[in-house]
């Protein structure tokens, strides 16, 4: 199989755990036996354990492809967007990347897949039937469409010429009010739920005829001067030549902790009591502080860093305009190097622990505005402070003034307690430059 | 007014406010005007609002000491017990320190309240009328008892010989069934709530005849080798002249979040937000990252340093057993020069937030076990380490070494990021010093 998987923006809807740099897809809450893993990884691990031989592409966003590969190692290709701009550019730069950059046929077939539904292996069985589809050359286009469970206002609508497993697409219907989605289920409608298959021959010249570039490389360097668009839009509404395979299996859209708390491994993450009259509650608790419940019936309550969120199940679905008048800083963050977290912020000072792992290193930088005293609480590594090397160990502690360049790297696991001063202390405040 | 105020135990009852450090007499839930107030405040506001003249001594705990000091400055006497004796012993320990350290009259007449109760002010007329009564001389106890305003499990009672506002006691109850609670209720029996009145001179004798003592100081010294007993039991079960004045008025015992959440000032407090559909919930949040409540109904949310509370109303009387759980060293702390918040815990290390009133300072100190590293993050003072002074200002940092003898003194508010650092970290490794 030969698969791109659009691994979407920042979101709210599964706040305090997702927030402006962690998306739902990162987050910890399924199993595979006794571990815990995310969206992304239990998607890896179904693509591969369907075909091991997969090609899998991941197209995302610059602030995601550090938690990517802390998840997914270098066992995926990731294309990363210059910045946002819907998925038409973002397909368009994924398919001149496998060509350009990792040498693909443009004979070869690829099926683009959202990375957040919950299924099971048969949706990537009928992933890799899609592929086969297009590789016959039928139809420019082969969409996969999901069999409705009941008539949802939520998701657009496919509505095929015919019933049978595989048919030509009748017409497509934006979200409809529940009565009108009851009509296209007489009508063997299936859920559009942005997955579909083509030839890369197909994708690029349809690209060029819509957007004046020469390359991957090209279309990258111009990627901001592209208008946002998006591939249903710009493609799949005016194509003639499009069929659709009927999906049948599970498929949950986990975009509310409402279909979280259905899919959640455990009832309960981290520190967490429940008393013995706690109904259809679950709790995720990333803070290292226990969370009590008694008495609770029907609630998501989910913690972090960033906040508190207790709900009504049924509610959850409603809390983006709430969510979008707190205003903080994410206080927890995965980078490329290990994680951050915010501890204390105060007029004038922040305090900050960095838990890097090892081998990992942080960029050589400095800051204009703020100084930054650093305790090291336990690990090894090496600081370099204006060129300046020095061992570190655990009670090791260094002064870096403000317009100092400096970087560490971590021969063990390192935690570093960071505390930083200055009236302008801002994440822009960073200028980063190359360690000769 | 002559009054001694206990001011009892820690609690869990309240947790995650209450704790072993912080009972919930001194958490600031109430209101005054603007301003918060806790428990003892609003008592001590209460009682001089009905005599500004009123002599009021706080019976407590070593552990309490200190945060007396901070709500109420020095405006009442404290009498520290210098260990828990229960009731009884508190009480002469109290009655002596009147006399014996306060040169108070044995003729004078003294009344006993807990500090916990919610009341009007009229309550503190009964409490003076209590202390009427007792002058006249007309019992050796005058106590003062609750109309009941249900048929309740929870308090012992008092029978009354008449239903007149001033009547001898016949007998007392225990806690009794509901079906007995009504019974009593028919004989016009009140609640005992432990509020009694005597002269000095009545108590004293009592005291001596059961206790082998001198005067206030010699108690003091032997006071670990007295037997817990309650005063109830000790003395109020076995007088023959005794009366009870029945006090009409509001009183509630603000035991549990239940009651709390009804006299609390506003429904939330902290960083809290709620969508409109939630219905009849409170919100007490001691954190700084904010709290989302959607759809919650007839909760109570409480969340401090030590943990997160969330439960049903009606059931957060019932969070005593499950709160014992939870085996976790106090996160949040008032000391007498002002807070400390542990902010992170880890093998070899933890970070804590020292937060200091200006003129306030430290014991001078040591610690065997753990390195310690201190980043100035706002205000100015002075170190003395190993004897010798340093001045502080904010981006200060001093690393003491394990024996090392320290303290420091806040010449402004001073906030300090502490880091302790060793494989022994324990808050009992601190030796104490005078400073010369």
């Amino acid at each position: 199989m030969n698969i791109i998987l659009l691994s979407g923006g920042s979101g709210k809807r599964l706040w305090p755990l997702s927030n402006d740099v962690r998306s739902k897809q990162f987050i910890k809450l399924f199993k595979n036996g006794d571990e815990y893993e995310s969206m992304v990884q239990r998607v890896y691990r179904q693509i591969t354990t369907v075909d091991s031989d997969a090609k899998i592409t991941i197209a995302t966003s610059n602030s995601q492809a550090s938690a990517i590969k802390n998840q997914l190692g270098e066992k995926t290709s990731i294309c990363v967007e210059p910045c946002r701009r819907d998925t038409f550019p973002a397909i368009v730069l994924a398919a001149t990347y496998l060509h350009d950059e990792l040498g693909m046929s443009v004979d070869e077939a690829v099926v683009v897949c959202p990375v957040d539904p919950y299924v099971d292996n048969t949706y990537y069985e009928a992933v890799r039937k899609l592929q086969e589809l297009t590789e016959t050359g039928a139809a420019n286009l082969t969409l996969m469409g999901i069999e409705p469970t009941y008539p949802s206002e939520k998701y657009g609508y496919i509505i095929p010429a015919t019933g049978e497993n595989v048919s030509r697409v009748k017409e497509f219907k934006e979200k409809p009010d529940i009565e009108t989605a009851k009509k296209y289920l007489a009508q063997c409608a299936l859920w559009n739920a942005g997955i579909f298959a083509f030839k890369i021959s197909y994708l690029i010249e349809k690209a060029h005829s819509m957007l004046d570039f020469e390359d991957y490389r090209d279309l990258f360097n111009k990627y901001d001067t592209l208008t946002k668009i998006s591939f249903d839009y710009a493609v799949v509404e005016k194509e003639e030549s499009i069929q659709v395979l009927r999906y049948r299996g599970d498929w949950k859209d986990v975009g509310t902790w409402n279909m979280m708390a259905e899919v959640m491994a455990d009832q309960t993450k981290g520190k967490a009591i429940m008393d013995e009259t706690c109904v259809n509650t679950n709790v995720v608790n990333e803070l290292n502080i226990p969370i009590l419940c008694m008495g609770c019936k029907n609630l998501i309550v989910a913690a972090s860093g960033d906040g508190i969120l207790i709900s009504d199940k049924e509610r959850s679905g409603y809390m983006k305009p709430y969510v979008e008048k707190i205003e903080t800083e994410a206080r927890y963050a995965e980078k490329s190097w290990g994680t951050y977290t915010v501890m204390d912020v105060q007029p004038g000072s922040k305090t900050i622990k960095l838990s890097m792992r090892a081998g990992e290193h942080l960029t050589y930088h400095m800051h204009n505005y703020r100084e930054e005293v650093w305790t090291v609480v336990a690990g090894k590594g090496k600081a370099i402070v204006d060129g300046r090397e020095q061992f570190l160990r655990t009670g090791d502690v260094i002064v870096i003034a403000a317009g100092c360049k400096h970087t560490v790297e971590a021969f063990t696991n390192l935690d570093i307690i960071e505390v930083q001063l200055g009236d302008e202390i801002s994440v822009s405040d960073k200028i980063k430059f190359t360690l000769m």
